[in-house]
C-alpha cells in the first residue's frame, strides 16, 4: 500500500425521518438554502426542511434553480447573494449539482477575487462558510467530500475544486428523499458512481491494494442490483439506502486511500462533452468508460480479467467490458456517441477542448490524438 | 439498511517515514508523551519522536510503564502528573493500551470528579486533551475511534468509555513502526482485528447490508493473508501495511454503520477473562469466539455457510467454524480456556464477572448459565 492521508469529518445522519431534523443541526442564525429546479417543491423536502428551520429559530434567504452541469454565472449570482444578506452557512438541498455549486459559493464568499481563480490554480481556498447538506439524489458524493466541479459558461471550462473547508459539516441521507428520483436520473447516478469507483481501480499503478480492491468491488456490485431494484420498485427503502450509501462511499476517499498515483481520465473527457454539449455527467460516463477500457484492454488485461470475476463472475477480460457496457443500456444510459446526437466530425473538438484538463490535471498522455482515438471507439 | 450517524474526524497519516512529521502536527506548546514498556526506545521510534518534538518546538513531559490490560491506577496517577504540568496534549506513542489510557487520562483532565465515573455511566464526557498518536502496533483501532477500555484493578471491572471529543486529532499508522512486534502480539492484533469485525458482522439483525458484509469479508481475508505474510516475513511492507489499514478500519466505524443493532457478546466475556487472570485481550477472544459460534451455530447456520464461502471459499457451517479456529491456532493463538491454564472450575466466576458488563452493555439475554455454556465449550 502507498502512503495517503485520509481526513473526512462530515458527519452522516442517515436513515429515514431525518429531513426534519436538520434545523437542529445549524449552529447558525441565518443561512442561504440552496436548491435545483424545484422539485424539492412538489415532493414535500422543501416544506420539511423549512420547517425544521423555522422550528430551530435559523432564518434563511433562498436561491434555487441549479441545473446539471452547474454555471459559474449562478455561483457569482449567488456569492454576491450570500454577501448582501450576510448568511452565516450555506444549506444545500439537492444532488451533486447544488451541493457543488454550495461550494463554490462557500469558497468565494470569503475571497476579494474571482471565484474562478480557485478553479484555474490561480488562488487556494483558504475560509469557506459553512456547509450542510441534505441529499436528494445519490451520484456525486458530493455531500461527503471536498470537492467541487463547475462549468465556465464563457471559456467552455468544466473544472474543479477541493479544500479541506469544503468538507460539509452534515450531511442528511435520507433514501425515502429519492423516491421520486426520475428513472434517468437514477442511470446517471449508477454509472457516475461505478465510474468514480472504476476509474481508481483501473489507473492506479500500484499492485498490492486487496482491501482497496474488495471495497471497490463490493460496492460496484452493490450498485448494480440496487439499481436495478430501484428501476424495477423506485420505493424500496433498502435498494435506495444502499445505492445512496455506495454512491457516497464511492468517492469519499476511502477507496483510493492507499492506492498510490491514480487518474481520472474518463471524467476529463466527459467534462469536455458536458462543458460542449451540455451532456449530462452520467451519460458522459456511460458513453467514454467502455471506450476506454476497449482501447486499453492489452494494457489492463490482467486487472480486466479480475474485475470479471469478482464483479460478474465471468472469465476474459472482452466479456468483463461487455457485460459492463450491456449492464450500462440495460439501465438506459447511453454507451455510444450517437445516442447523444455526436458524430465522428465533432470528436475533434472534444478531444481539443479534453486536453485542457488534461493539463491541468497533469495527464499530459493525453493527447488530442489519443482522446479521439478513445472517441472514435464510442462512436 | 438501519439509519446510522457516521462521525470520524480522525486524520490519518499513512506511510514510511512519517513518524517524523508528528511534531508539525501538534498544534499546542507542551504535551504529554505517553508510552509502555519502552520497547520504542530500542526500536528507534523514541528518538524520532523525540527530535520531532524539539524540531517543531514542542516541550513535552513523559510518562511510561503502561502495560497491556490497561488499568485505572496508571490513569489516576497520569491525570495528576498532566494537571501537574499543565499539559495542552497528549501523544500516544503505542498500541490500544497507550491510546486508550491517554484517552481515558485525556477525559479526566477535565474533570473534577472520579474519573472511573465515566465508566460507570455515573458521568458523561464533555470535554477531553486533543489527543495525537503514533502507532506501534496494529490491533484495537482506538487509533481511529472515540472509545477505551480500561481495567479497575480494585473491582475487577473490565469498563470501556466512548466520547466524540476522544477521536485522536492526527493518527500517524508507518507500517515499518510495527516490524519488530513480537510474534504473538502480532497473533494478538490478528484475531482481536477480526473479532472486531465479525462481532457485527455475526450479532446484527438486519438482513440487507450488502456493502457492509462485503466490507467486513474483504477486510478479515486480508487480515489473515497478510498476518501469514508478516509471520513468515516481519518485515514484509506490503503485509504490514495491508494488516495495520484493515485494523484500523476494523473498528472505526465503518463495518457497523447502517447494519442496525449489534452486540459485543465475545469482547464481554473476554474482558471478564482479561479483568480477572490479565490475559491479553487477543487471547481471549480467540478461546471465546469459537466456542461462541459453536454455542450459536444453529441460528447462525445460513450465516456461517454465507461467510464460509465468501471467506474461506468453503461449504458448511461447521467447516466455517472450524476453519477459523484452525486459523487461530495457526498463527499461535489459543484457543482452548486450558492453554492459559483455566479450568472448568474457574468457569462459574468468569460467567459471573462478566453478568456486570452485561448489565452494562444491555445484554441481558447472557445470564450466567449462558456465558457459562459457551465457556464450556472451550474447555
Amino acid at each position: 500500500m502507498k502512503g495517503f492521508i485520509f481526513y473526512n469529518p462530515t458527519q452522516i445522519v442517515f436513515g429515514e425521518n431525518q429531513t426534519k431534523k436538520i434545523g437542529k443541526y445549524i449552529k447558525v442564525k441565518k443561512c442561504l438554502l440552496l436548491y435545483g429546479g424545484g422539485s424539492i417543491k412538489k415532493n414535500g423536502i422543501y416544506d420539511k426542511v423549512v420547517e425544521s428551520l423555522n422550528k430551530y429559530n435559523v432564518s434563511f434567504v433562498e436561491k434555487s434553480g441549479i441545473k446539471p452541469n452547474p454555471v459559474l454565472s449562478f455561483v457569482y449570482e449567488a456569492i454576491e447573494f450570500a454577501k448582501k444578506e450576510q448568511v452565516e452557512a450555506i444549506l444545500a438541498v439537492g444532488g451533486g449539482s447544488v451541493i457543488d455549486s454550495a461550494k463554490a459559493i462557500a469558497a468565494g464568499f470569503y475571497y476579494d477575487g474571482d471565484v474562478w481563480d480557485f478553479f484555474i490554480d490561480k488562488a487556494q481556498i483558504k475560509q469557506a462558510l459553512p456547509i450542510y447538506t441534505v441529499l436528494t439524489l445519490a451520484a456525486t458524493a458530493s455531500e461527503m467530500n471536498s470537492g467541487a466541479v463547475i462549468t465556465n459558461e464563457k471559456t467552455k471550462q468544466k473544472f474543479n475544486i477541493r479544500g479541506d473547508c469544503l468538507f460539509p459539516k452534515i450531511s442528511i441521507l435520507d433514501p425515502t428523499n429519492t423516491y421520486t428520483v426520475p428513472k434517468d436520473q437514477v442511470a446517471n447516478g449508477s454509472v457516475d458512481a461505478i465510474v468514480h469507483l472504476l476509474e481508481g481501480y483501473f489507473t492506479k499503478k500500484y499492485p498490492n491494494t486487496p482491501i482497496q480492491d474488495g471495497f471497490v468491488e463490493t460496492l460496484v456490485k452493490t450498485i448494480i442490483s440496487s439499481t436495478k431494484e430501484i428501476l424495477k420498485e423506485p420505493a424500496n427503502y433498502d435498494a435506495r439506502a444502499n445505492f445512496m450509501w455506495s454512491a457516497t462511499l464511492a468517492l469519499n476517499g476511502l477507496t483510493t486511500a492507499g492506492i498510490g498515483e491514480y487518474a481520472f481520465p474518463n471524467h476529463m473527457i466527459g467534462h469536455s462533452l458536458s462543458a460542449l454539449f451540455d451532456i449530462a455527467h452520467g451519460s458522459t460516463l456511460s458513453i467514454v468508460f467502455p471506450a476506454w477500457l476497449k482501447y486499453n484492454t492489452n494494457t489492463l488485461n490482467e486487472r480486466l480479467i479480475h474485475f470479471g470475476k469478482e464483479v460478474f463472475g465471468v472469465s476474459g477480460a472482452t466479456k468483463a467490458i461487455e457485460l459492463l457496457e450491456n449492464y450500462f443500456a440495460s439501465i438506459g444510459a447511453p454507451t455510444k456517441l450517437k445516442e447523444v446526437s455526436i458524430s465522428q466530425s465533432q470528436i475533434g473538438e472534444i478531444a481539443e477542448n479534453a486536453t485542457s484538463l488534461a493539463k491541468k490535471w497533469g495527464l499530459t498522455e493525453y493527447t488530442k490524438e489519443k482522446i479521439e482515438g478513445i472517441l472514435r471507439l464510442a462512436l
